[in-house]
């Protein structure tokens, strides 16, 4: 199904294994663009920062955001080791700027993997021809399946549409996950190619994206050092017009690109550590946007509400004290509770009699959605999670042994 | 060994079974005053409360704090149901009241469970004449069993002490966890006595041991709706003097009281749901007291850092992550992170050498220490929490099926 994913025209993708994780998986990825192309960027707001973060800062300033080609490697973070790290990743820059005959500047390289171990330079170094030369226009699966880490499935899609001078256009994105999800960076890997024209700020358009779409997922809480999110765009009229209250859905292409992250996002709150269930937690009623969202995400992150998911349990109760300690005042008397389409809690009472359709909503559909509506305003918000189950503990229990 | 824990003399406690848990178990609780003794009370700030908590707060108010008895029962929180629930707890408080021929303003009545069932309040009022004749002097583990839920032991201690005048005295506390437990009051409730003289505001005393010990505690950052911390003291010339910085310390009876309290709360950790180690994370070389607090919950909260424990795995970039992410600014180069006496991580580098001595520490003692120093200031805090294991999800997941 992923196989058939097509990137935008001038755009090639490939993915290798250099020797960085075990049994031969795919390690190393590439995507490289014919030609010098803009890319907009957001990185973790953790003050332990992946080495990649301070070198693609650094190479989009001196590059005026132009980049031929983003580097990726999986099973190791390269972070917190010093100035060691600083210098393995612009060696991993260098080495492909050769390559692929460009300054070092547009090259981006970025890690994701353990904290704290050394990054095995050479083998990367050593795989990029032979990546290089593996580059094709359906190589998007395979750097999908080289940024991986305790994801169990690739993660890409593309999305068409058509401008709005009638010209169509394509986006495709991959993302990894899977655990150090959260909000204020999705903890993860994301990046995006659209080919289609807009007159919007595209730097804009990234971040009101990631507010409505990475930065509502959450699988555990911990955000991670390496979090970055890349947007390489096409545009021969970039006016920096700015993103106002709906410019994200009139601009066709930021439309899509909408749609594009958050069916990305929501792959990985469904492939989260450990998870049997995607979780869409909608709140209603609320007296602003951000409101909203805080209540979303103190639900979506209550072990006690995600463990009572994975145990097929209407524990309205949970989601109710978890909204309740979100520091969002409102009236218990007003609010209303529900799972699926059955209301559990409203005016101050429960609703035991809809228990059973609420707990076979958990038990027989993959995406659950439960809700809470606080009787306060006309704003909404949907965070999306995944059940605890006790397979997260142990993957990450086990992480590094 | 807790058999042994005596309570201050002119209290008596007990516990029955009365019908609410399964299996015989103790789930009602008792303890008395001779006469109406003064109380000091902190109760949840989540916006849904239990129904014993405005109940409380009436009668403490009504009676002038003063207080004969305290009924607690486990398996039903009285939460989320609505006028009945204030109608139950004000029937049970009426009930006892009578039974001790006491102002019903003098009973607090107090509930810990399931969030959203009707109180089973027959039981329970049926059950107040057997628990008053069963009241004893020796009765405080009785008592202990009776509040616990998903606790494994019961959790009382007493300490003595002597006053400024060289009279001595004893304090006794009980309290139960053991999930939704989370500063901001660590969820939970606490019993105490102490039948010292001190010339501090006992309320005052109480929130400032509040601040550095059940707000201390985390095991998995939901707060309930039902946490209660009460304290029963006994002193003639109340003077209502103010805590000042040292004053808890300095103060005989608030030291020993900050002792009695700070040892419930780490057992409220050791016990923490499917806990196998008690955590102390230290935070030390912080800017303010707060901002260590900030930190260390945020490092006792991370999932990653708790299943590395469990997994006896020396993650100090789990730590080190979480710390990144807790708000507080500070440059990583200047960061310290230690597990047990092992460094493992230094003036920005790690110390790979030392981690076996780290995963010795963690394998081999019940009471782990793992520690950050942030290298900006003076100050520290300790905070407690447990680490996370499978039995976490599988109790959460049933808890009420």
């Amino acid at each position: 199904m992923n196989a058939s994913v097509p990137l935008p025209e001038g755009f090639r993708a490939a993915g290798i294994h250099c020797g960085l994780k075990g049994g031969g998986e795919l390690d190393l990825g590439m995507i490289v663009a014919d030609t010098p192309r803009p890319v907009a960027a957001i990185f973790t707001r953790n003050q332990l920062v992946g080495a990649h973060v301070p070198v693609c800062r650094d190479h989009l300033a001196r590059s005026g955001g132009l980049v031929r080609a983003v580097v990726v490697n999986s099973g190791n973070a390269n972070c917190g080791i010093g100035p060691r790290g600083l210098q393995d990743a612009r060696a991993v820059c260098r080495a492909t700027g050769a390559l692929l005959d460009c300054p070092v500047e547009q090259v981006l390289f970025v890690s994701t993997g353990v904290i704290g171990a050394p990054l095995p330079v050479e083998r990367i170094t050593s795989g990029l021809e032979a990546l290089r030369d593996r580059i094709s226009p359906d190589g998007l699966e395979d750097f999908a399946r080289a940024i991986m880490t305790t994801d169990t499935r690739a993660k890409l899609c593309s999305e068409a549409g058509s401008d709005a001078e009638g010209r169509s256009f394509l986006a495709a994105g991959v993302a990894k996950g899977s655990g150090m999800i959260h909000p204020d960076m999705a903890t993860m890997l994301a990046f995006s190619i659209i080919d289609g024209r807009s007159t919007l700020d595209m730097h804009m358009v990234l971040r009101d994206i990631a507010e409505r779409t990475w930065h509502r997922v959450t699988v555990d809480g911990d955000t991670s050092p390496n979090d970055t999110v890349l947007l390489w765009y096409d545009t021969d009229r970039w006016l920096r017009g700015a993103v106002d209250e709906h410019g994200v859905e009139q601009d066709p292409c930021a439309d899509v690109l909408l749609g594009l992250h958050r069916r990305l996002a929501r792959m990985v709150a469904a492939d989260g550590e450990g998870a049997t269930r995607l979780v869409t937690v909608q709140v209603r009623g609320a007296s602003s946007e951000i409101e909203a969202r805080r209540v979303g995400r103190v639900i979506a992150t209550s072990a006690l509400v995600k463990t009572a998911i994975f145990g097929r349990d209407p524990n309205w109760g949970r989601i109710l004290a978890a909204a309740g300690r979100s520091g969002v005042p409102f009236p218990v008397d007003g609010v209303r509770v529900w799972i699926g389409d059955a209301e559990l809690f409203a005016k101050g009472r429960a609703h035991p009699e809809n228990e059973p359709e609420a707990a076979a909503h958990l038990r027989e559909h993959e995406e659950v959605v439960i809700g809470v509506d606080l009787g306060l305003g006309p704003f909404e918000a949907d965070v999306w999670t995944c059940d605890l189950s006790p397979r997260y503990v142990e993957i990450n229990a086990d992480y590094r042994t």
